[in-house]
Formats: C-alpha cells, structure tokens, sequence
C-alpha cells in the first residue's frame, strides 16, 4: 500500500514530520507535490469530496483523506507501531505531539508575528521583539518541560513515551534540529541544560532509516520559506 | 465517576471547550481551582507523578491524568457519545477540533502577537496591526472553511462530523461566542456571509443543558483576561 503526502515541495515544514514518520515506518509514499508538482496537490484539494482538509499537509490513504499533522500521526503511530499500542499510551503520544506543535507555531510566529500572508521583510522590529521574548522566556520553558518528561518517562529517559521510539521522539528531533539551525547561538547556550533531550536528538539522528533519508534528496534543506528560518538579527547575542 | 477539571479559574480559556462538553454530556465534574482556590491546582501539577502536562487544562479521571485541550475531548468524545465512534469519524472531528484550535490561537494573538507574558498594554500598535491582518484575511479563511466542512457534511450539514452533535459543535459555538464578544462590528459584517454556521451556532446555544449552563454561575462572563477579549479599538471600523 502506497501512501500519498501532499505538502509543498520547497519546504520540511510540519509536512516534514509525516516525512520523518513514513521514513523511520520505511512506508512506502509518494510526496505528491515533489513527484507531480504542486497543481496536482490543488487540484485535488479543489475536488475533494467529503473530508476537506483546511491546507498541507494530508495524506491521503486508498479512500481515506487525513489532515492535521498531528492527527495524520496518531493515525500512521497506531498502524506503523510509531506509538504505543494501548489507550494511556496513545492519549500521552498525542498529548505531548499537541505540545510540540504548539511550540513549532511559535517558532513560525518570531518571524512571522504580525502576517502570516506578509513577508518576514514587512513586520521586522516586531520579530526582533517577539523573537527576544521567545528565547529568554518560552523556548526554555518548552524544553525543560520535554527534559522533564524523558526524567519523569515510567519506561525510561531514552524516550518521550513509552519504552520505544514514536512519532513523539521523531517530531522532537525535528524540533531541536529545526532550533539549532534558526537560532545557532542560542542553543549552544541551552543545550546544556537539556542533556536528556539532546541525547534525543542524537539517538534519532543515528536510527539507520533516519539517518539514510537525512542524507538523501528526499529530505529538503532548510531554507528562509519554512517553520525554522535563521536571520541571524534574530538570535540571542545579535544586535 | 466524577472527573477532576483543572484550569484557571477567572476565564473561560481553553478549559471553557472541556467544561462545555462535560456539561452537554451530564457528567459529574469538581471544576478544581473554582472550588478548592488555585493553590489546590498548582500543587496537584507539582506532585504530579508520570504523565505532567504542560499547561492547563488537564483532566483527571481516577488515576488517569490527560492534558491538552483536544487530547482531553478525544478522550470525553469517545466515553460520552460526544464524537462519531467509528475510526474515520473519529479522525475526523480531530482533525476539524485542530483546526479550531488553530483558529484560537490567532484570537488570542490578535491582542498578544509579541509575547504572552508582556501585557496588552506593551504590544497595542502590533496587536492592531496583527488584527487587521486577522480580520480581513484570516478570519474569512477559518469561517469559510468551515461553512464548506457544514455543506460538503454528507451526514447532513446541521453537524461538522457525522449526524449528531459532537464536541467539534460545541468548539464551533464557543468560537462564534467568543469572535461576536471580541469584534461585533467585524461579525454583524460577516456574520451573513456563512448561514450554516450561524444556525449551528443557535441550534448548539439551545440544546437544553447547553442553555442551563450558560444561565448558570458556573458559566464564567468573557472578560479581558480571557482569550477572546474585546479592545474595541481592534475591531473592523475602529480608528
């Protein structure tokens, strides 16, 4: 069965988090608006009937059409093993993927605090402002939360839920990678003090299908039109 | 059984979506810092073993404790017949409730688009701005879609998913509640442009215990602590 992603081609994205799922699961999929260009992806979305997805990404699956991130993951984490089996499990799965996307919205919105329709250029002193306030106050507080919760895991610190790898763990890779690369400066001071969470971050990154697909054309740089973008006046130390 | 809801006592927040959908389902509820003061609440969230949320809301269900506002209602959905019970449907009204939740929070940056630790009195030109922006453009988005999520219903379009009333109705009902309180202007403008909406904003706000909740004390009033709050100088017309 062969999975279809539609997600804009030039960009990770949250489209990347499906990726770094269907890859770690070695799903097969086809990412739609990269293959067949990103007419086919509207074209679709102009004639779908019944479950209108609100934008990219969504998968679709034979008869079935999916959106939401995190709701395409509770759906492939409960057919691909990327989540534990059992009720408790799954609800925290999805609980703390809830967490991580509210924090990648507010990763977007240091750049993007007035507009999502403007561009970074048209609202820039209210970046540097919202920026400052995200790297002093609600970054760290986001990942001493997720430190806590590899302490607090029942099933032990090498994962977020459970004793085995989730779409949870993979989507906090994504993050810390996504953070290190916009804001350099500032997470070479932070990284210290999350050491659980870095380990992480460095677990994933060596998962032989991770690690395969990081190195190969299917993963897309990041670039200034995505979630994670480095202008480096907007970094802790600039200015 | 008698569920435990944690939230902040003086708004309706978040915590109003949970408090609507355990009041439509009859159940027996101790809405914790109302009745026993804050305190009982942050000391419950310091002690609390395992599963720690990040914020509130979070439920407690006997031993089980299930943070994140649509986690908790996918959770409530299924034991109190508030959400289609098969797979797809249940998917569904995830991904509809998402939507919405994106859709708040862009409410409440409209009045806090810098920080939300800052005071709205430190970001007012960018809320203004930001509220533009949301109004003309945003807003009609969120709207929009979801008058076609009514009409492309194929169980019929009094509901968002399925052909009885499911949580995603009641989200939808608090979002028109808090848009009319928060920019009347802009919504007596827009108002007529999605019918469908509207008749099930109605048909929500007379479904007898829905009606009996809102004429109660435990109905908090929208206020300017809350997420929907109404600066009139940020509503469509002003200035």
């Amino acid at each position: 069965m062969t999975y279809e992603l539609y997600y804009w081609p030039s960009i990770q994205g949250r489209g990347e988090l499906v990726r770094l799922a269907l890859e770690e699961a070695g799903a097969g999929y086809v990412d739609v608006a990269r293959t067949r260009g990103v007419k086919a992806m509207q074209q679709y979305l102009a004639s779908a009937a019944g479950n209108l997805p609100f934008a990219p990404p969504f998968l679709r699956d034979g008869e079935r059409l999916i959106g939401q991130t995190a709701n395409i993951l509770l759906y492939l984490g409960a057919r691909h093993e990327l989540a534990p089996q059992d009720e408790p499990g799954r609800l925290r799965a999805n609980e703390l993927q809830l967490t991580l996307a509210d924090l990648i919205v507010e990763f977007h919105d240091t750049h993007h605090p007035i507009g999502s329709g403007l561009y970074y250029e048209e609202q820039k002193p209210e970046a540097a402002h919202r920026a400052r306030d995200f790297l002093h106050h609600r970054l760290p507080k986001f990942l001493s939360y997720f430190e806590q919760v590899l302490v607090r895991n029942p099933a032990g610190d090498r994962h977020l839920v459970g004793e085995r790898l989730s779409y949870v763990d993979l989507t906090a890779f994504q993050v810390i990678e996504g953070a290190r690369y916009a804001f350099p400066r500032s997470m070479k001071e932070l990284a210290a003090r999350y050491p659980k969470l870095m380990l992480l971050h460095e677990h994933v990154r060596r998962r032989p299908r991770i690690e395969a697909y990081l190195a190969s054309p299917r993963r897309i740089a990041f670039n200034e039109q995505g979630i994670f973008r480095h202008y480096p006046e907007l970094d802790l130390g600039a200015g």
